[in-house]
């Protein structure tokens, strides 16, 4: 079975700290590797971490707060400079690109590849990327400034045929991407096999939800429902709800709410306010309501 | 006598290493912070080798490629958020401010201090700041695109009056200053006693250039002649001379070279590419033909 790896570049919120970068994460999954926000430092961590930037050809931007997305002109250049030649797709809210292509245009002369920016609705859920193996979809979270999620989500995958029953049924290559894809079958002799009978249910379809900036709000559960991972912001501590109120952030609890209400299989909290030094109280905070938590932390991965 | 400290915030090149991040360092000096060069994450290195922000004011970028000044919006951004309300003064060649305004108006609303973005010709040597203490003057490079290098100097300082001569001719306190500047005494009988019978040498007043990116180039020697320190470019060892002329750098040979002409107290290199892992290589270098050599390194701090 085939694994998601997540990596976390930058676990921090808009104040970076020792310990916490401003945020970033990879997610990779069948050799595809997609970059989610993209804050300073981005290039940086890509670099330390040792990602595979050259499979690297999507970047979503979840919202445009400047720790969100201030290392994008940064990774461009360097990626350029080390000589890549393959198209970067940039999926963001539509204000970006006319915010970043004069930078685009001044610092990065010459660029051995093009930056394409695919704008997508900061108020509507839409699809805004689908390959043969995934899609990505948004959904509007709610903050100071428009901010969308993203779940990405397997298609999902053939059924497996049973080789013991392709013998004795004699079943023709063929028709097997058929039987794979649910078809019963007709024998020569006129008789009906039911798909149920030749085949077990596929490789489970992964998915990945990611929750940016968000105040708590339930109107988004019905996007991440069931997903194997949750990242949900969690600035703050609960004793902290006035901050995240005022900031339109969540507090651990509130993720922790979510991820159970949505029946998630594992959440996964991070963008810590630069008040705390240590996330551990907000990681005990949120596993109170949801045991599955598990914490970000620059660098730190996590495989579902 | 007060000191001059100079900090390493990042010592890298366009590429950042793990050891090595984009370019940035900051001067202090009589209680001012002055900062030369803004790279990506330099705002996150400010706070891992805790600069005083509070005593910042003047940030000098020293040519427009991204990784010397792709950390100044951020930088804006986080000091805001941390409640500063003195304005700051960003000292470049003309193109900056076109390029930065529309993301300081867009991602730093309701800023809570101004930003003055303050020109200089990236073409001729001129004074650019000027204050009771010290000045600040450009002096062009030669690089791919328009360079400037920065001379930090402080005003020659008053000399030191000998108060044992003061009581001894009877001098009033309002003719101190004037004696402290060099003026000679003439007491009530009519006698005149010079000046370096009553004084002696001030203080020396400290200097620093910073010679950013360049290649190889004499004709800015006459700018830096026997500074206290002078940081200058080694961005290859001498065996990768093609590659230093190709993108218009200097080796860590030419760098002692221009350090020993221009008979510097000290020189300090830096701006390392990424294909070296160990600056130690290129300090023996330069050490070879300058042995007033030290190396940068994230977080190095020297004083002269």
């Amino acid at each position: 079975m085939e694994n998601v790896q997540l990596q976390i570049l930058g676990a921090g919120s808009a104040v970076p700290t020792k310990k916490f970068s401003h945020p970033s994460q990879v997610l990779s999954l069948r050799e595809k590797v997609f970059m989610i926000d993209c804050g300073e430092g981005t290039q940086h961590r890509v670099r330390q971490y040792g990602v595979r930037v050259s499979r690297l050809n999507h970047i979503f931007i979840s919202h445009l707060h400047g720790d969100h997305c201030f290392g994008l002109v940064g990774l461009i250049s360097t990626l350029d400079t080390q000589g890549r030649t393959s198209d970067v797709y940039v999926h963001s809210h539509p204000e970006l690109e006319q915010l970043v292509r004069p930078l685009i245009a001044y610092f990065c002369k010459g660029l051995s590849f093009n930056v394409h920016f695919v704008p997508f609705s900061p108020t509507e859920s839409e699809v805004i990327y689908d390959d043969k193996s995934l899609s990505v979809k948004t959904f509007p979270l709610k903050h100071s400034v428009r901010s969308s999620g993203f779940l990405f989500k397997e298609h999902e995958k053939e059924r497996h045929i049973d080789g013991e029953m392709v013998k004795y049924f004699h079943i023709p290559i063929a028709q097997i991407p058929l039987i794979k894809r649910g078809a019963d079958f007709l024998t020569e002799e006129g008789e009906l096999i039911p798909n149920r009978q030749l085949t077990s249910d596929p490789t489970p379809s992964r998915s990945y939800a990611y929750c940016s900036d968000t105040a708590y709000t339930e109107k988004f559960l019905s996007h991440i429902e069931g997903v194997d991972c949750l990242f949900h912001e969690a600035t703050f501590l609960h004793q902290d709800l006035p901050a995240a109120k005022k900031t339109m952030h969540s507090t651990a609890l509130q993720a922790a709410t979510i991820a159970k209400m949505a029946n998630v299989k594992r959440l996964v909290i991070g963008h810590y306010s630069a008040r705390y030094d240590d996330p551990l109280p907000l990681l005990e905070e949120a596993k109170g309501i949801f045991e599955a938590t598990d914490f970000a932390a620059d660098g730190k991965t996590f495989i579902f």
